[in-house]
């Protein structure tokens, strides 16, 4: 550049930033609350970023070469939105319309708005998404497109952001840039490093990453950053901006108490005022080149595998080979797993489509994240490790129901059953934490036929889909041909004088099946459903059930008593009038121990003999 | 040390370390299954480290000046039982009762054993925790014992490893030593940074850590490391030890797909022999020097701040006064916050009681593990962020509940009823997972009286106790000297002629108020229950309500509709002779996006204006 390219350049620069800086108070004030400060410190950064680095066609967010752009510090949404209106994509009106009620412009980005990836506002999970993007452009999609994450200081307390720096570093993934606002104040006062730029940088070196230190306000030093790290060489980089919250407003530079509070209106006005207000102006965001996806095969039909019922499998080696046929039938399906491959059975899809399969080792968080990033590139994920240790990404699923992706996770081992490993390793919340996630799918199967067709159906639903499997080796109870859906359930045993329902779904249900055959030598007939889909619940056999066998339900579920099958069960009598069923709930009451699986539902009141006492007890009147 | 002292001390350690390996397959073998050659790769390290640094009182585990060894990599719990057994903390019989049902020897270490101090298992928790028990021992303690914990290779993937590593490094906590089993072999293959020890060694060294590299089967190197990692030098330190997995039998040696498998018992025959086994032989564990507690101030009355009802007060605020009343009477309370103190308002305690007070930034993993450290040692922790973030660290508070830990966990910013920042500030899923953790127990209080005496009984309760507060002011509805308690509730309203009941608690109480007030006019009177104790709950008040009035409940809560109040509610009618009431449940059915609080109930469904209609409904049948 000559220098008068360069002098006018940094004026367009300028421009940006001041224009972002006043939008920024302004939204803000207006609404009455917001995060100002958090976004002036970013402001610059933004600005040269827009303006010469990033590539996106807001006029068409589902471009394939868009770049992404993720605020990890989604409390910055004023700074986005300014963004978004200073490239013309939304209105000064409907800017102003910041965190009202009916607005796209919530309080932090989500993907209401089209030029939105993923929810943020949880801090530490916009890098980990990220990585998950960056693994889809480098090696599914291999398209140019970049990554560009902005990221708070305070958020790198997060182990979640290690395991992303981790993972970029492990995959070599250069096409992610992390942009971190250094500006020294977190909600409460200073930040654990400060302004410590020098601890960030060996910090993530260390890790294999590029790392840039700069000035953050310094166009000169953030274009010569971007400039670098737009150019692959292998590795992830951390642009590492010392900046000042609240710059270019005197009385909000580097002050405490201004975190999350927004600047009255006659604040405003001062500080607008300082930052020589520019007028509205558009500022042309330049469109990704032309590039073409790489061509696909063509999807097939699904060759699921067929179980002839000779021998027990367990339903985690179904969900494996199921997985597998589905990856056959459809390129988009991917996998990720927690470093339990060979237990949960993904490793059946690993082996035969390593391309498309990634190891995340034991970052549970980062795995989901991953699922999620391969969601924004229009992949079908399925994640998956033991159910006990989904807990550890409640977060990452919780805001992905927000960010409205649609991930598949299968959580193995659950229950007492798994045995002698003892509870850390059993899963007995699943069901209740992804239950109580907003849109969410649950199933848990019981048989390896059942399993393979969940598993075809879950690559078709959209939200979060969670499997259940079980760890143990069970009978074949279905035939390879037989019908299931999301949403339906199976009645295994039924007839006219059914005295009693009994629900189960997975291990249980083989409970229930040898507690029928016991209450059949006592002249006792119960009712036995398969509920598979825990939610939705099929609440038509349900109630059918109760109108027909003495409205009267246990409920059996290798589960703690609260949030699993037993309350899906029974939510289905709520809100209904007339009068509702009784309902025993059998589940695990007490902490389990080591054991033989046969021993542990013994214990946990859970197996086939619990049931025949409950089933009498119940017909007997507590 | 002589030549001779030195070779007679090799000679112990070998002795030891070899006793260890083939108890390990002995009683891994016996159960059939286990994870001998995770054992056998640490065998030398733990060997050194019971002989010659670790100072431990097996007679009596709660000697305030023993040592705490934390096996991070609970899988290698062979291992450790073998270390009981050749302290002579147990039996070889009982020993041989690894994994079996009813046995204390579970699969995974917990302290059912006396001598260990949380649950491990689940990977990446340990480190975490001994920087809590760390953090106690430096600040409160002030005891010269050490932490240990041994962790293994592939437990470096999880995030939290990572704020372990930041905090211990933050509060400098020279009495921490972490020694990693670098096998190099993972659970189903290599893992992801191998031999790699340069590696590991620069990460933690950039996060402040001293790093020690050696060959975790050189007795000398061994010594030599924990000789220097003893000696505190204001730093944590991590002994980065190259082992080889299965190291001793030559078929296991570095070898793959022998991950938690169980030798054969010809396989163990074949292992012993290469072994040269030792007899069974007890190896003095030297006991730690004889240390006082400091003396601490006497514990006084608890003097709770009373509010008059002239001004509306936010639950949230309650719980700080109260908080900081309890530090001035009880010298043991000690308070953690994920750095939103200021919103919390566990801000009050921390400017009383700075010694007392530990920040951990925004790591709530590490908040909830450094508050299950604090309770092994005896401290009274409450920890406190958003709500919605304590989902980051669900399996922490699972485990939490496995390792019986007493911590008090508070959840600030609850519901939609936060306002403008959107769903990803929104805890609405808090209540189900909560309540669906072993053991645990679940309050939501409506108002500042009633927060504060909560907050005392929080106090003096075992096992997960959580907290729900509301970020809004309501109304004082309790005079200062009304009486609450766990496991009680508040009838508000009450008559002869009800013709139904409303439940609800914290913010919705105050919705259920002002519905009364609006059916009272329309000639309809109603039961008012404030189940501030969600878990357990009031049944025998809920009981009465049923019969009293027309047994119908409308429930009403700001959370997702599963595993919340309603589900608490309806719980206590399932177990029970005679049919379920009727139950309407009332919670957010969609999702918001920002807006004022009212905005947002009235959108969810669950303002006043809803409950009135959903009683209508009710009573006129729906």
């Amino acid at each position: 550049m000559t220098i008068t390219e360069t002098n006018s350049q940094v004026q367009q620069w300028t421009n940006l930033a001041q224009q972002l800086r006043v939008d920024s108070i302004r939204c803000s004030t207006n609404a009455g609350s917001g995060h100002p400060t958090s976004s002036l410190s970013a402001a610059d950064l933004m600005s040269v970023l827009m303006i010469s680095y990033l590539h996106y066609d807001f006029d068409n967010p589902k471009n394939p070469n868009n770049d992404h752009l993720i605020f990890s510090k989604g409390h910055a949404s004023p700074l986005l939105y300014s963004m978004f209106k200073a490239a013309g994509a939304i209105t000064d009106d409907e800017f102003m319309t910041y965190r009202k009620f009916g607005s796209r412009l919530e309080g932090h980005p989500t993907p209401v708005l089209p030029w939105v990836d993923v929810a943020t506002g949880s801090l530490g999970q916009g890098l980990p998404i990220g990585v998950g993007i960056a693994l889809a452009g480098k090696y599914l999609d291999k398209l140019p497109y970049h990554i560009w994450v902005l990221l708070g200081d305070s958020e790198t307390a997060e182990g979640s952001v290690w395991e992303a720096i981790d993972h970029a570093s492990h995959y070599k993934l250069d096409n992610l840039v992390g942009i971190l606002d250094v500006n020294r104040l977190g909600q409460r006062g200073e930040t654990e490093l400060g302004w410590n730029t020098a601890a960030y940088e060996a910090r993530v070196k260390a890790f294999g990453w590029n790392a840039i230190v700069i000035d953050g306000h310094s166009y000169d030093e953030i274009n010569s950053a971007f400039a670098r790290a737009s150019q692959p060489n292998g590795s992830p980089t951390l642009i590492i901006a010392k900046t000042i919250k609240g710059k270019g407003v005197s009385f909000l530079e580097n002050k405490e108490g201004w975190h999350g509070k927004a600047l009255s209106p006659e604040q405003a006005e001062q500080a607008i005022q300082e930052l020589k207000p520019v007028r509205s102006m558009i500022f042309p965001v330049q469109k990704p080149a032309p590039a073409q996806l790489l061509p696909k095969p063509a999807k097939k039909a699904v060759d699921l595998p067929r179980y002839d019922g000779k021998e027990a499998v367990a339903t985690r080696k179904a969900y494996g080979d199921a997985l597998k046929a589905l990856g056959a039938a459809n390129p988009d399906v991917v996998a990720l797993d927690g470093e339990v491959s060979n237990s949960t059975y993904a490793e059946e899809f690993a082996k035969a489509y390593p391309d498309r399969f990634f190891e995340q080792y034991i970052a549970e968080q980062q795995m989901v994240a991953a699922a999620v990033g391969m969601s924004v590139r229009n992949r079908i994920p399925f994640a998956s490790t033991f159910a006990a240790f989904f807990t550890r990404a409640f977060d990452f699923i919780r805001m992905a129901a927000i960010s409205r992706a649609n991930i598949r996770l299968v959580g193995s081992h659950a229950g007492v059953s798994i045995g002698e490993d003892g509870p850390s390793q059993m899963g007995l919340e699943d069901l209740a934490m992804m239950r109580t996630v907003f849109g969410s799918t649950v199933v848990y199967p019981s048989d390896a036929n059942q399993t393979a067709q969940l598993v075809e159906q879950m690559a078709n639903h959209g939200g979060v889909v969670y499997m259940r499997t079980t760890r143990e080796k069970t009978p074949v109870l279905y035939a390879p041909d037989e019908q299931f859906q999301i949403g339906g359930s199976k009645v295994i045993h039924q007839s006219n004088n059914d005295q009693l329902t009994v629900v189960a779904a997975g291990v249980t249900l083989h409970e229930a099946l040898k507690a029928y055959d016991q209450l059949r030598d006592q002249h006792i007939t119960i009712r036995v459903i398969d509920a598979y889909s825990v939610k939705p619940m099929d609440e038509e056999t349900l109630l059918a059930a109760a109108q027909e066998a003495g409205n009267k339900f246990v409920v059996v579920e290798d589960h703690w008593p609260e949030g699993g099958l037993g309350d899906a069960v029974i939510d289905v009598f709520t809100q209904r009038d007339g009068p509702l069923p009784q309902v025993v709930k059998l589940a695990v009451q007490s902490m389990p121990g080591s054991g033989t699986p046969a021993e542990l539902m013994e214990e946990a009141g859970i197996s086939a003999h619990h049931i025949v006492e409950a089933v009498n007890a119940l017909l007997r009147g507590i």
